[in-house]
């Protein structure tokens, strides 16, 4: 006969409510950002520039927007679960097998399941103070040991990664090339020779979600087989389609067939599937994309020295503006530009939080954060 | 100076490749269900009839189509990762608060959070051998100890499952009401029942998938803070949004929040979470919908008693049907089915796994079956 639940049976010692499994019940109730709406709740008010999430707010591709239309009276048929199409023309694109092409929720979510995969707990994870916190995130989520390096020169620093690894036998080293939240970029050719130097047994996570704005001489030649590897890109940046979650990795297939021991075969969207395959086909959209985001770093650019600050150098669609002081007044200006109804966010660690990071965007949003900056910088004078 | 990779540093023993975390090492490289894309694929062809997945061919809400057109081109930005008005909604709906409810990336995704939260590599979990596969995968994704119970009747045995939770100390005990594959259920009375029985520490997971489709007195009246039980709906089902990836979670709020320690805050897709409130608040279609299924329910017996076969009664989107033999009959059955472009799917246990597994469609479709089904079952004669 079943215990009743007034009884006792032996293995509940007395608990009266759930528990979570250790791991979990050891996390902080944290989130890895604030979404914009949100804080758009908070302030009681939507924003009149959208800046600080990294989004692309010149657009997906026509052609991209036109498949989703088409996809949505198709929502009631789950996505296929092998996104073959969609990886097979991946392949083609990047030159690679399909095998070596995993497509997941965005680089978020296969990043979680790239952890899950590789890492026990207790076991070592390098990154950089300040980079990617999603990737903390996950690490700490599966009980991982984050080891962090500081940026060097506000990027991060391909040799104190490497060392970090040696000295802790890390299972994976993060590093984003060109980087969240500064912008900074390395050669290809400095990742290549950074695959060298990693000890046996670390894995290089090396995210290029911006790696269609950078230089092409910013993207290593890697063969997709190389085990020391694994690249993930978006369709969340150059793509603008971040609502879309599609993100997709290239690895070696072994490694890449190890997703689908865990993931979640059927999480993909099927109207973002489609989408993304509307828009890798549109080179002239990304190149319409890549100009746009071009002028915008140079608008931004002059606002900042307008106002008498540095924008820093960027290989992405964002700019990181140096406020010149430390990174409470930087967080003082960007309250100043959320009252003004101006989102941007700012780098979490010292030294980089004395910036503000601005996403490029059309030009009513920069207009508005030309207008707004100033104020904000006379409020704290 | 870090160490060359042809150098051995302390930790890596040699090895020349990654490796896999323990865990995930020990998984076999499988997949819960084959989509119908990759048997489309191997066929060469694509099926004339699409009854293998439980989808729901009568499509989504036209408001929830025009909606998600309507959001295509705002795609370039994140979704709320709050789900804020999605999640006010459904709680209005439920009447429960919006700490009580929440979304992800449809029930799959969640079950897999839930899985994560609770169990330890080693626990106990408890289902039925037939039921969920998706369910199990996550399970065993995390290391979590498999009890299954037989079927009763061809219905979970909540009496079985309530006793093998006592005596494994199981963490999880998964039902689903109504049943998926046998479309068989139990009175909201008999869940409120088997609450009370369930041992202290146990948490009834409650997949309510096909909820909308059963008797208003399949559905068990719980508080939404009772810490003994988490329940799960979706849009997938009786919303016809399959694709869309937008599931729920209704459970005590301390549960809830747990969630967030652990998910992937931005990994929905923004046009399907738009979708999704626009069809909770079309009533009519709801209406028009389960009209049509109940019909389909009839016409798919209809058709089965046609070939001297029984259909079983159904309180979902689907209908088992007894083909009156084995597991071997019945795969072939199928197979028969498949090669005449109508994809169905069958139970995976015996002695379910006697029947086939028809989903409710449209009357082409279902002529289509109708069609196929005699000279599936001639060539077996």
């Amino acid at each position: 006969m079943p215990l009743r639940a007034g009884r006792l049976c032996g293995f509940c010692g007395g608990m009266t409510r759930f528990r979570f499994a250790p791991i979990a019940a050891a996390l902080p109730a944290t989130v890895p950002f604030t979404g914009p709406e949100t804080l758009e709740r908070r302030r009681g008010a939507p924003f009149r520039a959208r800046l600080g999430a990294n989004e692309n707010g010149f657009g997906p591709s026509p052609r991209a927007v036109e498949a989703m239309e088409r996809a949505a009276a198709e929502a009631w048929k789950y996505a296929d679960p092998d996104s073959h199409d969609l990886r097979h023309a991946l392949a083609g694109h990047h030159g690679v097998a399909p095998q070596n092409v995993m497509v997941g929720e965005g680089i978020d979510g296969l990043l979680g399941l790239l952890v899950r995969l590789m890492v026990a707990p207790g076991e070592a994870v390098v990154t950089s103070d300040g980079a990617y916190p999603t990737f903390n995130y996950h690490v700490a989520g599966f009980g991982g040991r984050l080891v962090k390096v500081p940026y060097r020169e506000d990027a991060e620093d391909p040799d104190a990664l490497v060392a970090a690894a040696c000295e802790t036998g890390a299972r994976l080293v993060y590093l984003a090339n060109p980087d969240n939240p500064m912008g900074s970029w390395h050669s290809g050719a400095r990742i290549e020779a950074m695959l060298d130097d990693l000890p046996q047994g670390s894995l290089l996570v090396l995210d290029e979600a911006y790696a269609e704005f950078a230089p092409e001489d910013a993207i290593p030649r890697i063969d997709p087989e190389d085990a020391r590897v694994i690249r993930f890109r978006t369709f969340s940046k150059a793509h603008a389609m971040a609502g879309a979650r599609i993100g997709y990795a290239i690895g070696p297939a072994e490694l890449i067939a190890g997703f689908d021991r865990i993931r979640n075969h059927f999480g993909i969207n099927r109207i973002g599937q489609v989408g993304a395959l509307a828009a890798l086909g549109d080179r002239d959209w990304l190149t319409h994309i890549r100009a746009e985001v071009a002028a915008a770093r140079d608008r931004i650019g002059d606002i900042a020295r307008m106002n008498g600050l540095a924008a820093l150098p960027s290989a992405t669609n964002f700019v990181a503006i140096d406020c010149g002081r430390d990174g409470a007044f930087a967080q003082a200006l960007l309250d100043g530009l959320a009252q003004q109804g101006v989102f941007v966010r700012m780098p979490g660690a010292a030294p980089m939080n004395r910036c503000i990071r601005v996403s490029c965007g059309p030009a009513p949003e920069l207009a508005a954060f030309a207008e707004a900056l100033p104020k904000a910088i006379g409020t704290l004078a």
